[in-house]
């Protein structure tokens, strides 16, 4: 993706710019936020989502908490209290929770060395908060080398949702893979599903993958069934909101019926995630919370007319009945392997995850 | 649905009135038709559309063939010419090509009984038209006795598209049995998946079945697979395209997948149609064409603002590629049952159909 396009961008002014990925692909516009309230509204509205982005900007949102304190006690107020509003914000990606529990576990210990004030807890803070940035970025890489070995020369590849660059500090999971790729000289297609109700595949998926002149075709969540009967997709590759200790996996609704997809007709299916996406404390699928997001967001959508004018516009009949379960979860048995950072992990799953986390 | 409401109707002053599906659910606006070239880009551009209702309307778009024309033999070049425009509209649904040979086999009749001026063949073609119409709403009626036998007394549907009364005559196939079931005192709550890219599930089978004061569900497509795992449906309920000799199915895309997903969690999975929906020249799924329709209707769509504004919007990228195969194929072995105005067929199929056909 251009280097101009960045999703998460702080500033040592003590500001975090955020792509509002609601405007995308029409409209590159970014919002300032330099309070957690901005920050959790943020996160709560889509300007910024993605597991991996969503932690990452969490951290920040703690950093700005910690800015406004004048001594150490009001930081640790501060900082405590954001936790809880950001942590509140969207409840099925668990790397959310996993980057403000490292947040706070570096608060706990610069406040327990006793003889830092603000300021220097404050820089250190920010530190931290650059340092998750940074290894985000460096997991998508990794994840992009390691899965680039799993495609062949010439392949087609669906992925549904956004897992790119959009979606973390940059480079992307799914799309990380088939950008290493890409970079390795192979040539790879990209079917993106639309993803509805959001449109990440149309708005984010496809936009990004233009950007860096990557061969990609849209197709509605319906039609991918009729390529899989095609024989047209050599593999599929998902990012992931939360992977259970038995490989159970949450990621973007629409996901879980590819995977039963892909195991009928007998094509590969890819989680590729970092391990911040591991919730070795969640036994199961089932122990994952689903999101149940608004019935407007499914009965209305937003575009742009001929003259670049943005509407919002209702399709549905005022009153229906909607459900809009935001994630749905794979089982571990439909997944070929899950590229992570540290390892290509393959079934069984429990085995793997508990020999990852015990080697962390 | 309200008695109000016509899909199609017919005026013995010469004009077909469509209701124009595409400004539903918002508004109820009338398409009157005079002539064959209106009655074709109403078919075309979908103000119309449904298997068993474009061929209702390919038959009085016959009728108004007939009506302009002075003589006998200006009257059979001027409806095989508009049989011609008509058939060319769109290639997947069986029943226009059915319902414009059925009108031209009358056509061949009345002029070889020599003695017809036209005035009455103009006067017979309008009969046999406004009899194609009456046999499909009772054979919807007959679809719908049937298939209700085979629902629960308290059952979750899920259905897609809509095989509704906008899509027939009137009653509908698929909804024709959710109708039939409720009438018979049954408790059928309906999910109705939402049917990108046309949004036929959302703008009109919500609309329709609400109506009716039937409990309806409105998800969008990709969440149906999330409802299937949580076993909340007991019966998936389609209509069709086009059923081939050895009952592989064509319907709107998206329905393969809703197949592969009801096998995968032993979910009965019925197709509704009438007789005029089966193919028997055609052997298999293979041999029936899928159209392919604009990337407009993907990467755009259209719908009213809050204040009641209509809005044509993008939402993808521009020059992002598209595909969109507007239907998809059911193999035989994923249909439970067939459900038609002459009886509930079972596999083997290819032996069901032919011992139909062979009785009529």
């Amino acid at each position: 993706m251009q280097d101009n396009v960045k999703p998460i961008e702080w500033r040592r002014d003590g500001s975090l710019l955020l792509l509002d990925q609601r405007y995308l692909p029409h409209e590159l516009v970014y919002r300032t936020c330099r309070t957690p309230d901005e920050v959790a509204d943020s996160i709560r509205s889509m300007v910024v989502r993605g597991a991996p982005a969503i932690g990452v900007t969490a951290a920040f949102g703690l950093v700005l908490a910690a800015l406004g304190a004048g001594d150490a006690s009001a930081l640790e107020r501060s900082v405590r209290s954001a936790a809880e509003l950001l942590g509140s914000t969207r409840p099925t990606a668990v790397n959310l929770a996993w980057a403000i529990r490292r947040m706070l576990q570096a608060l706990d210990r610069h406040l327990h060395q006793g003889n830092l004030d603000a300021p220097a807890i404050q820089e250190r803070l920010q530190a931290e908060a650059e340092e998750i940035f940074k290894e985000d970025l460096e997991a998508n890489r990794r994840i992009g080398e390691l899965g680039s070995h799993l495609l062949a020369s010439h392949v087609t590849v669906l992925t549904h949702c956004n897992a790119g660059a959009l979606a973390t500090s940059g480079f992307g999971t799914a799309l990380g893979v088939v950008r290493a790729a890409v970079g390795h000289g192979k040539q790879v297609a990209v079917y993106a599903g639309e993803t509805r109700p959001f449109l990440q595949g149309s708005r984010l998926t496809a936009w990004e993958l233009m950007q860096d002149g990557i061969d990609v075709t849209l197709i509605t969540d319906g039609m991918a069934a009729h390529f899989f009967q095609l024989g047209t997709f050599d593999a599929v590759i998902v990012g992931a909101d939360r992977i259970a200790a038995n490989g159970d996996t949450a990621n973007k609704i629409g996901t879980y019926g590819l995977a039963v997809l892909a195991n009928a007709h007998s094509v590969p299916f890819y989680v590729a995630a970092p391990v911040t996406t591991i919730d070795a404390s969640c036994p199961d699928g089932e122990a994952i919370p689903i999101e149940e997001r608004s019935a407007g967001e499914v009965t209305e959508t937003h575009g742009w007319d001929a003259a670049g004018v943005l509407h919002r516009v209702r399709m549905a009949p005022p009153g229906v009945a909607v459900r809009h379960p935001a994630f749905d979860v794979t089982p571990a048995r439909l997944i070929s392997a899950i590229i992570t950072d540290r390892g290509v992990l393959r079934a069984p799953y429990d085995t793997a995850i508990r020999e990852l986390v015990r080697k962390s």
